[in-house]
């Protein structure tokens, strides 16, 4: 099948076996994959994954045990857990202590013609969802992840640093909370999306003061922690949404005279994020910076890592 | 007045000048002070303090205008807010925007014969309490903040790491909520005294699994965070308790992939502070490594800092 891998190096093949469904599984026909900033990072070496990368997919159930599956358009939670351990015991699955997840652990993903999941990973995408709009349903729930974390509602004083790909999600996300919110970044390109959805933004934190609430940091720089640090209020909180490469410098000391809550979060549920697409509650259109058919995924991924692209989808099938 | 003065360099003079008592205040006069990691910090130049330092204290308070006040035996509280600001507004007066801390920032502390607080600051020590142990409540509130904070009951695995003053404290004040409790530090000698007192330790963190709901890094060193990130499992709590003069190093990565939450603690409540004390729910008489006459307090501060000795307390009148 045709399929993008990354073996130290990433190429497009036409010739890479297609996988096997295991028991449980379905086989899923992918249609379009989004390029994340953990895909670029794994090309970079990021948990020395080999394989074909990918986990931000739309596409149709083409084989499964259940026959009646067949033909479904879906999506995918990309954590496969053991169902058994102490984590998937307390309902905890994104941290199963066995996991693998696709196109980042132990498992190829969805940058191939074919993946397989579990059934219980996959989700169906309603009509009002399209293909490419399916793609962005696994980021998305990454931002409501912090809606199940913390308490955000009108009362709270909200800033999203970043205006990436999931600064943008996140922004739009917590805007429907009703929260008093603005948006921090230097693009003005990107900022001025969320200003079409009435999100207020700033052109970077300097005019910024130390009275946020809850500030989310969506940079994937080292400096995003450090930023956060000078706009949180005491008692308030920090989340960190992304993983970097270097984020020494931050100094922890506030976080202690500050009482400081600085929380971790990664993957979400994927049923409100599905919702918000299928109302139109969230926009995800104006993010598509450009669609690249598999074969160039190389290229795509060039693309994907210049200036100012928001978001790149390969065209799979 | 006698006093312990720091101005660069630490020094004993018995002509300091008494301080004034103002508005609201009383005039106490010192019996006990402890010395605390924070002072020692001072005298490496922490928070950039001159002046008089100490703010873990036992004294009686010779005026106020409130004369009925006068002989009352009493400890106090170390933030003096505004009572007007953001912070105070909401309760939380140990943040107070414009706020001075005794002996720590702006503000004259207790290693002399007096020293002046408003009188809200002020607490009652019970007879049950000796002079000794009233200088204790400070940092034992700092550890009862802990559960202000987060919810820790029998249901939770936790590790204090660290088995200095302030570990042997907050383990003490853990294992008051009936949690699974281990302390990890490399003392022998001050892990006997939590052994003594029931509570399980580890000789260092080497034998210790991923496995804890939360831990408390009490170590005042940058390497308590790294550690704290191996043994905290997923969706786990860390509370750092102590600043530290480097804490580079810590892979935050592991806080966003773990959904781990990291809060900063720092003053805390003095009520069940005094009330653990004064029903000997908790034993500070074994943590008074030495005591010396404030006269001597220069050499009080070298005893201090050196490897073993837990607390030094200086009797100033």
């Amino acid at each position: 099948m045709k399929a993008l891998i990354y073996d130290g190096r990433l190429e497009y093949t036409s010739r890479y076996p297609a996988p096997e469904m295991g028991e449980g599984e379905a086989l899923i026909k992918v249609r379009y994959a989004g390029i994340c900033a953990t895909d670029i990072e794994i090309t970079r070496g990021y948990m020395g994954f080999k394989g074909v990368p990918g986990h931000e997919f739309s596409g149709v159930i083409e084989d499964a045990s259940l026959k009646g599956l067949i033909g479904e358009r879906v999506t995918g939670e990309i954590n496969l857990s053991c169902g058994s351990c102490y984590y998937c015991d307390r309902g905890m699955r994104t941290h199963c202590a066995n996991r693998s997840v696709l196109g980042i652990f132990k498992r190829d993903g969805a940058f191939a013609e074919y993946l397989t999941l579990p059934v219980e990973n996959l989700h169906a995408l309603p009509d009002s969802i399209s293909d490419e709009e399916g793609v962005f349903v696994e980021p998305l729930a990454a931002a409501f992840e912090i809606l199940d974390q913390i308490d955000i509602g009108r009362d709270k004083n909200v800033c999203v640093l970043g205006d990436g790909r999931l600064g943008i999600l996140v922004a739009e996300v917590l805007s429907l909370t009703g929260c008093v919110l603005i948006a921090a970044g230097h693009s003005r390109e990107k900022l001025s999306i969320l200003e079409a959805r009435g999100i207020k933004t700033a052109p970077g934190t300097e005019g910024l003061k130390k009275e946020y609430d809850i500030v989310v940091d969506c940079t994937g720089r080292g400096e995003g922690l450090r930023e956060a640090l000078k706009l949180v209020r005491p008692r308030g909180t920090i989340v960190l949404k992304t993983t970097v490469a270097d984020r020494t410098g931050a100094d922890l000391n506030a976080v202690v005279i500050d009482e400081i809550t600085l929380i971790g979060s990664r993957c979400g549920p994927f049923k409100p994020a599905i919702r918000a697409l299928a109302e139109k509650a969230v926009d995800v259109e104006p993010l598509v910076s450009r669609v690249f058919p598999v074969e160039e995924g190389v290229e795509a991924f060039e693309f994907a890592k210049r200036k100012g692209v928001i978001k790149v989808l390969l065209k799979v099938s």
